[in-house]
């Protein structure tokens, strides 16, 4: 029998709701696939700040570092948004992705056939789509060390960061992209801003130099500009996109809101070793949080991506991943993704469908 | 008599065209209004690199300089896509922008109700949107001045930006968006990403300090993930957007296509004092040039605007805008915003329409 440790991170919000739905997901998938996992739930967020005043205590990074995997809920809200910068959650989350130096980070963006009409797209036009959007996730101006605050000659206080992208930076995150269009359908979109910034230069010279490796893989650029009008004109025209932080930050959104549907959009980050980390793309809505509300499908789908390639458990990610189909198809929506006709459901009676569809 | 100069930067691929189209229409609005131009013609962009080896020539700088106002065509083209960063057309742009200093850069995205199909949104998503995007423009990571390449201590190349801004260039764009937004619906929403940068955390203190001048307008502020989210999901909760250089280079593009028609989308850059520099969003469109089907009507409306912000004739613009909209009345269409049952027209005889109607 399989065993593998799995940190749990339920973070704030309706976090929690999410994360304990996927666990019991995860549970029944292992008893019938002969996988047992441990589960360990850490503090994270708003959740540790509260509890011991951090964002992310030393125990929980540990923990994730030793586990097999790690699956997060979501983090932030109202209550620490003015925080200072090194008690917000979010600076939690950036220290946890630069602690398990997940690099790359994976966000599918695809149109259901069930859900197209939740698309603020025209059918015509989000009708297929299927974008994998692969952000560099642990560099950039989100890491860049020359950053803060300053006062100038003129006497103005400023502010200040830094983008910046080495070589072998650009390289790992590059040579996952291309495997992943590889293995989808044989197309990358690399975006940058080169008729602009130095670090957008340097990007695209290193991803054109590793292009020569795969010569089965088209390779485009796009500036990001462009590319955000694109996503909107006719998202269809992309397979895999690969791009900075910042702009990965922007891209992934606008492509998941493409969809209509972020409430069933997961995402992986992984690292060249070491256990990935898992969570669904959407925010810890506190404004529904505790209110058996939430759509816990992104956090059990980041589970399916948790099986695949956290674990390289195929067989059991695809059974997770049929049996939200067949939830789907069964008619169950949460209120998110709710059209008339359909049946709607809460955050628990979801997860107990899925159960029943596993 | 009052007599104004204009500076005419026609540039690259359709620029000429549609530029000699905005020509015409000024040329007969400014008869009918008691106005006289001149208008100098120089060259920018790739057509001054053919020309003189550089995009943008002292003498376009100085005559632009000495204009009352300045109206731009498009720059750039595959011929010159991979030039040196100082021999391409679009650094000549920046170094116009920086030349004149025109720090604010203001793009309507307005779907109207004559092109609201052209949208690959929803008709209920897109009806009525009306966005103004207030972009800062001649600073942040676009021209901090560290920047380069360098190689780290493990021997890897690296490239660098610097996004940096100081109190008083944020004050100064955010008082024009205060004031845009004041003559509009009075919502202001500011565009950053103050959870992980301290340069959008000082935009963010000077932006909330310059609201308690005004009272009248409603501040919210949003991260700019989520604001490429909300543009796709609900357009019309916008009325103003402020943000920087490179949020705004993203998001004005992406509105504009939320509105289906970048083909009808002028732009207006300001500064301080001296002349502003007008011109449409959309590009140089090498694919179509001389071929009289690029739609001239964003350079006729960013002649309008040139009227209104540039010169203070508020009338002459208002004809001029007229003058358009009385065009799509009647029908006519060029390719880019075609829908069966229009009329057809190339560039030519859209701008003969718009002298009609004028
Ligand atoms: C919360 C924030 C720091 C984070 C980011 O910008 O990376 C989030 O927007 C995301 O995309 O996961
Ligand atoms: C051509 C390019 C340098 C420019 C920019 O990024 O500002 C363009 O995209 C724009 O928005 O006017």
């Amino acid at each position: 029998k399989k065993r593998y440790s799995i940190t749990l991170l339920p973070g704030d919000g309706i976090g929690p709701e999410v994360v304990s739905v996927a666990r019991n997901v995860l549970k029944l998938t292992g008893s019938l696939e002969g996988i047992e996992f441990s589960f360990q739930e850490m503090p994270m967020g708003g959740a540790a700040l509260d509890l011991v005043g951090v964002p992310l205590p030393d125990e929980t990074l540990s923990a994730a570092r030793q586990a097999d995997a790690v699956l997060l809920g979501a983090i932030g809200g109202y209550k620490w948004d003015n925080n200072e910068k090194h008690l917000k959650p979010e600076t939690g989350l950036l220290q946890i992705r630069a602690g398990l130096n997940v690099f790359a980070n994976l966000r599918p963006a695809v149109v259901l056939p069930q859900l197209v009409d939740a698309s603020t797209l025209k059918r015509e036009v989000a009708e297929g789509v299927d974008i994998m959007v692969v952000r560099e996730l642990t560099g950039g101006i989100y890491f860049g060390k020359q950053r803060g605050f300053g006062t100038n000659e003129d006497g103005h206080e400023f502010g200040y960061n830094t983008e910046v992208y080495a070589a072998n930076e650009v390289d790992r995150i590059a040579r996952v992209a291309f495997e992943t269009a590889r293995k989808r359908r044989g197309k990358l979109c690399s975006v940058d801003k080169a008729n602009v910034l130095e670090a957008s230069m340097l990007w695209r010279k290193r991803v054109i130099a590793m292009a020569a490796e795969y010569p089965d893989v088209e390779l485009s650029h796009m500036y990001v500009d462009n590319a955000a009008m694109q996503l909107v004109r006719n998202p269809k025209q992309f397979d895999t996109i690969v791009t900075n932080n910042m702009f990965g930050d922007i891209l992934s959104d606008e492509a998941s809101m493409i969809t209509g549907s972020i409430g069933m959009l997961p995402s992986a980050s992984l690292g060249a070793s070491g256990p990935g980390l898992f969570e669904p793309i959407h925010g810890s809505a506190p404004d529904i949080a505790g209110q058996d509300k939430a759509n816990p499908l992104a956090t059990v789908l980041s589970a399916a991506l948790l099986l695949k390639y956290g674990l390289g458990e195929e067989n059991a990610a695809k059974r997770v991943e049929n049996a939200v189909l067949n939830t789907l198809n069964k008619g169950f929506r949460t209120g998110d993704i709710y059209s008339a006709g359909a049946k709607l459901v809460g955050c628990k009676e979801m997860g107990e469908e899925v159960l029943k569809s596993l």
